[in-house]
């Protein structure tokens, strides 16, 4: 192990991105390139359905098992996210042309600040979320114009895996602190 | 040929797992990254798909002709197992927050015990049926912390051609030994 | 190139493929892991959906302009065979536990023999038909124990081109014959 | 940087591709295998659904945004190209067997001729467009035939990116020529 790495677990990580994972209380996903690959399936009558990874709801377990919260914040309205989200019994906003502000003022109810937050994205929507929050996080193929920004870019692509990489980075880091 | 490598047909096998094959009256199978690629197609409606192979339905074909038994143990209760479970013809049970206690009712209905079991897993709540049964398998893209209990591993991913494996494997190592 | 090679286009093929092409009436083609990649999406009512290639309409149309007829031939009655027969406007013999006798039956009605037929395949139940006709092709990611019969495999995968692959490789041999 | 390239953005150009961009003031697409993967997934009922990208939204804003004109131009009449069109905001034309003329028709309308003219394309049906419009571009996963006729091929296969691709390659230009 080299200087400057946090081995916690199965994933590698650096001592800056644990360091960062243990502020964090409140972790906002976008939905579409990370909870799904970023595509949509089409069907005559215009209704649509995405592919999601069953990896995901073991995932998000672990977050609230560490008392970290978790958010969906989509710009879009689509009925797909609100299905996704409440089988994972995760709270959803949908409909935000403004992802910041939404995520600051679910942060507000729960009396935390950017400082506290992770966001994980994928493309420049994500944008100024990803530079708003402590621990900007990218899926591995997300847009080369937001892969810059992240202090952490996940091994899985959105959908395959992506979301339950991100909570087991959270388990590695909070379940080894608790030792 | 190596030593300790029995090789039955296609695939290589250790001799330690092809003696442990001999031993198998009953095949466990988790359903979600087993019978699929793990994933889960949602619709605006809440209702879910999933993604099968059709290369399974003559596997589990070549287990009953050799009598070896099949279930599909699922903690989620969810229509598209029934379904994929009906139309390939292999019981299923589904509910079952305790895996093991299910998998052990189902044998001793058999008069069978876990040292007669195999069961196919890919991720964490498959770990302590995997760690009971005689032959613990898990599938190619296993999440890694139950890839390390496994005595096989599939080459096949979930969802493609890996319950085809395992029947396969039963098959080399029984169809052999009845020459 | 090197002997006993017929550069015909764009893929490379044997003078003995070449010949046996030039010989050939009649294509039958198996449905599953053809047609499709194999795979099957099943719904919570037990309905089925497959995956298809757009790209396989165009090859059909080159086969009937050269007077070379299609058929797809399936084990099992299943509604989205005939639903993709029908819009490519390809006649399919579904439910036949035999598939040599239905493709028996289609050749005597045309005055042909298995002489003058190919059949692509990709599982065991297609042996029979590989082993019979003139010119037996698998796909690409066959099942190990019927890639041995085939004259050739397609550089396509199933569901990916491996119709549309056979197709232009009739093109490519009996269109330059017409040069 | 080599001669000849502009290195505009993320993506390496060559200046001949660059020239040709500023020049162009609507884009034609194909719809099957440009904005999809080329699957098509069947129903039991006959009808169908199609896996398009998340990602092409964004791009086709970013076309808009510099008001540089797109259009899908589709062989077939189907529902889903609608759909998805619809779903985009772009304009559809559907049912045109001759796609140059549909496509001349779309550019005089608008006092523009081929000159001024981009397509995506991606099989032997769009020969006839690509070989017309001072823009030809195909995309990674195109069919042999038609990769010769492009003047650009895109990195990203076809539902995986490739429109993105493309208007993010407008943008780099444009945006680059506006500073």
């Amino acid at each position: 192990m080299s200087r400057g790495e946090a081995m916690t677990g199965g994933i590698s990580l650096s001592l800056e991105v644990a360091e960062r994972v243990c502020r964090v209380r409140l972790v906002g996903f976008d939905f579409d390139g990370v909870f799904t690959d970023n595509s949509v399936y089409v069907f005559e009558d215009g209704r649509e359905a995405v592919r999601c990874s069953r990896a995901d709801g073991i995932g998000l377990a672990k977050l609230a098992r560490f008392g970290v919260g978790a958010v969906i914040i989509s710009t879009e309205v689509n009925p797909v996210v609100s299905a996704r989200a409440k089988k994972l019994g995760v709270l959803c906003v949908q409909g935000c042309e403004d992802k910041p502000s939404a995520l600051e003022r679910i942060l507000g109810e729960r009396k935390l600040t950017f400082d506290q937050a992770a966001f994980v994205g994928n493309d420049v929507n994500d944008l100024t979320c990803l530079e708003k929050v402590h621990l900007p996080i990218v899926v591995q193929d997300a847009h080369p114009d937001v892969a810059s920004v992240a202090a952490y870019r996940t091994l899985a692509p959105g959908g395959y895996g992506a979301v339950r990489e991100v909570c087991d980075i959270f388990e590695q880091v909070l379940g080894s602190r608790a030792d």
